[in-house]
């Protein structure tokens, strides 16, 4: 299942060190302007070696748009896309051929399979989110023209956190700093964070913040196809994201369903949220928006958000102790270049997975829309 | 989207006020025994009016089988069945049917679909689950001659929450409380705060744990189809659910990689662990299971365990200000019997849900394996 | 696999001599006027016991709409709906139970499943055809708003074949006639010819021909979900179907490319088809329509039109050899009530596959048309 | 809609005149022997040039794999692949920019997409069965295993007509003559045909005759996936098809149920047949195949044979009257390098398609044998 979406589906392929990353995109409308910077901008973004926090290997990661493109617009066919594999060090990973690292995937890629491509996790690779940020590039492409903007930030690294919601900061300070949180401080003290465990060979997890604006009501497919399941599968599909959690989440179970509940109000005649709104219903919005901007599985024209969680990255650079593939005991010593903590360069990836999603669900409303 | 699954794949109808609920279940292996007792009792487990802890509506909820069975046994052909609704009291609605509710659907369905079904929340009601329920029962029937075993308990409820996990209660009290709480006297307290809730005529949410046992290595489809991605999205689709977490979860990012690796470790030769390997790589466990028992989106033999947060029942017996349905501000004054806490109810479809996915990655897994 | 179609989706249940057939109609467009008379009109031209041309059972197919429908209207939600079986004489079948009829699904239901329900051939009973024609009766009602008809006839049976195409009849004569061929004198040695071989205690196959007029230019996903494709996938999953062709078929290859190309045209002003088609293009249409309305997979605007290919009923009332299914040689009387000839009654079949293609097909469109 | 399959899935993209045609094969079982040398060797059957019947285009169509495979086999991981368009002379169709080609698909995807890329028919080019060449052939890789064998031949160019059925001829000797039909003597006569209607300018169609053989009893999956449903779809997506047909197909109406019943009789104890199926039913086979070896939409065991009907190329080298895309008429004249004849390039294609369609079956068939 390498195939991402209903309408706007994205199918990807490659391995950390086989010839490539790429995929095909499927259901892009056509008549799009297709901005070749903004791609690729967003693909630096993903890129390892952009700060002294991520790994230093260098990595160009500059895509080829194979198909789907004509004259700067899409047409409506398939777009093919391919980043080549570059400066592969393969034998960083000869020691890796005989043995299980611990929380990779690579005992179960072998049980699963029976073989894996042991060169840097082969497809299990992070390098696989690369596919993923082009097909969200393209996202954003429209939806752009539609007015939905996407803007994730990281909002916990450690113990670290954000004490706010993503309204209480400047989200076009994000891109600021190197950790990608838009507290200037909070940051400064998440990269001081990373760079003391980066020190002792460790890694650390956090939690990336998202925030869904723009969207019209009415998006989200019940009742197995809700917009924040498809979220949430979107975004747990990511390497190491090990939960999900929209509106209240997690800390709702505090809070009395009449503490809760979302009240509903006029829009004064000047307000803008409703230009988000469709149909009679009109101009009705919420006091407050502990739903997350969906209810019932469907947008309702607030501001959607959400949280993921990550666990910290499992290679370290200390010895571990493990099983070679016959079940023998040895000791693994990682060499290379590793990110200590993944969350900088996730932030472009939860983006991309959330903009293929609203994507692909605001085409899935407007087919039944007759 | 109103089809769950790849290969078993669990299609539902029916709205909390119309004809009846009911589905059709696809993928069904053929010549399994169907245990009628065992799929109404899980009818009988989500069924409300079974304690003063949850709503007194008396619902029978028999289902009746209505293909795909013969004999006794299925026949490999799609299994359609129908649970009638009865005991409606559809005038019980007729307030609602120019107003929203405060965070219910109403709102998301009327701009989605330009109407809506108004008695009892038609469609988006989690009697809808019921479908849910006797998917997941027959689900059951397979995962039991598979030796895979899916258990879920109440394990927060408001502030009060189960200290330990999985493994530090005995899960076959669960059902002796009518809370779903394995341990009993966690269980009283959250009995005794739905029981003032209920009286203050308000409502509470909380967690459920599931822990998915015997479950084979190899389960699990890269990259967007990981296990736990499916998992999310199964359990984010119940009703009412605001968050999913596996393994460390949310509270990983506390740990450092060196703390979180699960290592690898051989089986003893009279490990039981090992039978639930495949292939070469055989007699490997680990020593811990932060993990979860996914590692890579692919199971590893170990326990699957997760979380899933559910909110306040939106429906409170108290005044509520709201909008009719053409935004003139009005009092809701809801009547009738309401759930004061999902949580009791929801483990049996926590369950479903997650045993048809289960089921549906094993028959996955097994397509590939020529 | 027992889901059709790809936004709008029919999901179907049901044996012969079960509960009931049935099914779920999800991707119904909401607000849609249910014309309850129309939809069970449908079932009844499908209905057996219509005439002496097929078999005398007298079923009743009263369909039960279960959920989906409020007030009158679709609501957007799935719709369950139920037909159950009648005049069931299971015993009639007790001789089947331990042999393979010829040229029937048993062995192969046997091969696949290890066991089968022998009565009236179970799942594999042309009376599953029950729920396409009620999904294809709920298209209708989408397409008629849409300005799209759908319209079948019986054009060969055995050697006698109508010369003519489609623009030759008057097609809304096909109903006058118990075989469904609107041209009244071949109608009546079509019904000789049928009652003849039924009186010799044998069956007869032949072609439904089929045109859809109205359809807009666009239809059609390439590569794959070529419009042609899905017609041809559609009439081929109906019982007894062996063979299908649009436009000018196995007969164009006949003539040269030079022949057979669709010169195109400007529209005179007056004329009436530019209004199928859409944007830019506009006022264009084709002398001849040899590529039967569809070019690379898309339709043009012009009349679709194919043709399906049905075997003899595979039920004859004459002895014949076969095995039991333990393999020893036996010989089958069959008894009890059957068509001699199944085209007058797979005419409603084909126009339902055909509505619901269209639908799906019209929706998938406009899902991308942002 | 550019993904074909369930389980073994084929996702293209291409352009005639852009970077290249490419896929991602999904769904490819782990552990397979790479044979390179056949895929190209499948790839060069397909690649016009390659006698005087075919087009003088000389196309190398080398094939890239870009992931999937590690050290000689498939990794369980996807396959990305890609051809470089090479040889592309772009100015060759600057003069179609403006002007709609008869029976291409110039006009349909201009009213689709609002825009095209004119170059060579872009999307809808028969390079685009590239693609599926490359699917087709991994997918033979796995049948060889399965000891299923997949051949097909020119059966039929314009009037002339192979006499017999597959079982009459030697098809090893299919290759030996350019139209690719096994028997010299007509495939002469097909020969001396094409290069008379080459000579005018024009072009002919024609039939290509499959058969499958060494398939296991069981494959196909009713009611809408049933197995020549499968194949038919696949077959009517190749370019330029516009019928299908299996067993006795259109020419089954002329003969009575009594005369096409296939009669199953026990299978000798040296039958080699018998090894073809599978479970209890054992050791039954049929004394005629006019089935085509699919009873029920599921194989039986036997040869599973189709046609399928292919239209003259649209592509004259005579002038011919048309519009321009604002409906001015004008007149086409094309130039360039075209076949007079697809039939025997079409060859390949609808050996993979077919391949393709029985591995995927065979794969969905597995996964619910538990």
């Amino acid at each position: 299942m390498n195939t991402f979406g209903n309408i706007y589906r994205l199918t990807t392929f490659g391995e950390s060190h086989g010839a490539g990353i790429g995929g095909i995109i499927d259901g892009m409308p056509a008549g799009i302007d297709v901005d070749m910077d903004f791609i690729q901008s967003e693909l630096n973004r993903r890129r390892p070696g952009q700060s002294r926090l991520t790994t230093a290997r260098k990595e160009e990661d500059s895509v080829e748009i194979l198909s789907g493109v004509f004259e700067g617009r899409t047409t409506g066919c398939p777009i093919g896309f391919l980043v080549r594999n570059a400066n592969q060090h393969s034998s960083d990973y000869d020691n890796m051929r005989d043995l299980f690292r611990p929380s990779h995937a690579d005992y179960t890629y072998t049980v699963k399979y029976g073989m894996r491509d042991h060169r840097g996790g082969g497809r299990s690779s992070a390098r696989e989110t690369i596919s993923r940020v082009v097909g969200g590039a393209f996202a954003q492409l429209v939806l752009r023209r539609l007015g939905i903007t996407v803007r994730a930030y990281t909002s916990q690294v450690g113990d670290i956190a954000l004490p706010g919601t993503y309204r209480d900061y400047d989200l076009s300070l994000t891109e600021k700093s190197p950790v990608r949180c838009p507290d200037p401080e909070t940051a400064q003290r998440m990269t001081d964070l990373i760079m003391q465990v980066k020190g002792d060979g460790d890694t650390i997890g956090g939690v990336v913040s998202c925030v869904v604006q723009g969207c019209p009501a009415g998006l989200g497919e019940p009742s197995f196809g809700k917009l924040h399941a498809a979220l949430g599968s979107a975004m747990l599909s990511i390497n190491a994201a090990k939960g999900f959690e929209y509106g209240m989440g997690f800390s709702g179970m505090h809070l009395r369903g009449s503490q809760q509940n979302d009240i509903f109000v006029p829009v004064a005649a000047n307000g803008t949220d409703c230009d988000r709104h469709r149909g009679d219903s009109g101009r009705i919005t919420t006091l407050t928006n502990n739903s997350g901007g969906v209810q019932g599985g469907i947008s309702n024209g607030q501001d959607i958000y959400f949280r993921v969680a990550f666990k910290p990255v499992a290679t370290v650079l200390m010895e571990q102790p493990t099983v070679t593939t016959d079940g023998t005991p040895t000791i693994l010593a990682a060499r290379g270049r590793h990110d200590a903590c993944v969350l900088p360069r996730a932030v472009p990836v939860v983006e991309a997975m959330a903009a293929m999603t609203v994507l692909d669900y605001y085409l899935l409303d407007r087919a039944t829309r007759i």
